[in-house]
């Protein structure tokens, strides 16, 4: 498809995957589910629907590097460097304002650099789909099966109909619910009207600016100055004067949320955004009792053990044990029962209260 | 005491620690109840009875350096070297006849390495008393207190009252009985006569022989061709020479259940032979949710985790979970269920089948 970009969020410092991911090595680096690192098979995924000059990666100074070496078929030059992590508002119109520079014409997917889809072949189908309801005028949003009542990710309401396109049913997005409650949860599953807010959005250059203009006027002021110094010398200094005029807002609170025109395509591709322990383990296939050996070596025993991921570069050696997540690295060891993998977070938390830099 | 003699059995290879035992470093060799190792806690306990001058260690000649660095009071000829590992028979033999060279009418004390005696004083004081016995002509063993019907342990029946000593009372022992199964421990404690079996004896040199000789008339002749060579030049090699003539036995099998006149000295001295992690768990003190850790760092975060034994060197955490014994060294990793830590035992039979004797 022409004109069609991919904007690549790679700025998050995924602290859930402790002790594995860390401050300079996030989840989007790690070859969590494949070999390969999550940032590269987001690339490599896209390929056929989009050539690597067509994909744009916001990311931090200090990650662009891996992030490069990760992905040498992406153009340097499409890495855009944010000056300071500011959620994925400002990261969003800063890639986009980007793309748009390239080709005002330009219809944008927004993807997560760190998220898992098995289905990959439905997953540029739904791209393609969704990229033609956009070109439509269309703010699309991906929603995803809600298989159990979550409380970590938003929901959206679908409404009416609106469009069938290549095979994919679109709907009127009537609302957009912030992670709700558990009852809340329930009650969205139970009803069927809900998918996930999968954080994937597709439009054109044009509409998502017109949303910042009128949502956001001060952030489309700052992007514009931004803008217009792109391929100018004064840029990096513009970008330095703007950036904080750019509001620390998630895209979906400075945009999707108060937008108009949203549809959203629900979907079953596969998806997880490996936000836990617990979810790396329901992505990862295990053997017949259940368990996931991962790392560097096959030095590991398991007896009387069910239900549980290793991931170690030792020999390890699990005993009568089941529903563990062990996460052993070179200065740090998690032991973590799989229903609490949530509170890997607040480990995090604590060590950084505590002064462990070190550690994060 | 004069003519006292502590033999001290330091040649086990205690496999049932792994990964933190390894064949060259043994229970014995590690600071595993206190900061010093078990060895050197054997030898201090002993000291307000017996000066370091009449403690005889028996050890293999790789754990000799590091036995010798841990206790450096002891004179260094007083470490009898076996030329193999035969089981405590041929090593009690040997340190018997040593003793004997130096001190005809020695009353010894046979000793481990590796247990864990909480109550010092009163362990000092039944071998004064057990020594009297001795001297008496008894063989005397120690029995401990049994607290539970343990399979791990043998067992001895207590007739009917020998003597009191010191406030120490003995009693003919009936019957030496092997790890029984688990009815039979039952039995075995609730019938209130029997105790567990220490491995602790004490007898005069010349009764012990007397018992080779009759007993064990083969190690008898091996012993005394060694011992006429100890002080000349053609030691170690009447040593090497007679060695394979020493029966692989234990000193219980060899000498103990067929013995004459034995007493047996009931006794609670907070033993434990610190035989497994659990059997260390219960030695250690924990803290009010009955959790210990041990290591050289104190980088640890405990999250709702309760009697559990963390014995690592490097930041660990610990998330909902309980009775475990985590256990992080540099090469290996265990995670165990703390009702599962006999199974340790088969891990190290399993590494050494597949051949991977580094982490042996």
């Amino acid at each position: 498809m022409d004109h069609y970009y991919a904007l690549i969020m790679a700025g998050g410092s995924g602290t859930r995957l402790w002790p594995l991911s860390r401050k300079s090595r996030p989840k989007q680096v790690l070859p969590l589910v494949e070999d390969k690192s999550m940032f590269q098979i987001a690339v490599e995924r896209l390929e056929p629907l989009l050539p690597p000059e067509r994909v744009i990666v916001v990311a931090s100074e200090a990650l662009s590097e891996p992030l490069r070496a990760a992905a040498p078929q992406i153009p340097p030059e499409n890495y855009v460097i944010e000056p300071s992590a500011r959620n994925s508002g400002p990261a969003v119109g800063l890639g986009t304002i980007h793309i748009r520079h390239r080709d005002p014409d330009a219809v944008i997917a927004v993807l997560a650099s760190d998220h898992h889809i098995a289905e990959k072949a439905r997953f540029r189908a739904v791209l393609e789909a969704a990229a033609i309801l956009a070109r439509r005028g269309h703010i699309v949003t991906l929603g995803i099966s809600a298989s159990f009542p979550s409380t970590g990710f938003g929901y959206i309401r679908r409404g009416e109909p609106l469009a069938e396109v290549n095979g994919f049913q679109a709907y009127v997005a009537e609302q957009f619910t912030e992670k709700p409650d558990i009852e809340t949860a329930i009650s969205f599953v139970t009803s069927g009207d809900y998918s996930w807010n999968s954080g994937m959005f597709i439009w054109t250059a044009d509409r998502v600016m017109q949303e910042f203009k009128r949502q956001q006027p001060a952030m489309y002021d700052a992007l514009e100055a931004i803008a217009a110094s792109i391929g100018t010398d004064a840029y990096l200094e513009t970008l330095e004067r703007q950036w904080p005029n750019m509001t620390r807002q998630s895209i979906d609170y400075a945009v999707m949320e108060g937008a108009r025109d949203v549809a959203v395509i629900p979907v079953d591709i596969g998806w997880s955004d490996v936000g836990s322990w617990a979810s790396l383990y329901e992505v990862l296939t295990g053997d017949l009792e259940g368990n996931i050996m991962r790392g560097e070596s096959d030095n590991n025993l398991r007896i009387d053990t069910r239900n549980t991921l290793v991931i170690s570069n030792r020999m390890t050696v699990t005993i009568g044990v089941d529903n563990l997540i062990i996460v052993d690295t070179d200065d740090a060891l998690l032991v973590c029962h799989r229903d609490r993998s949530q509170d890997v977070r607040e480990v995090v938390e604590r060590l950084r209260a505590a002064g462990f830099d070190a550690y994060l």
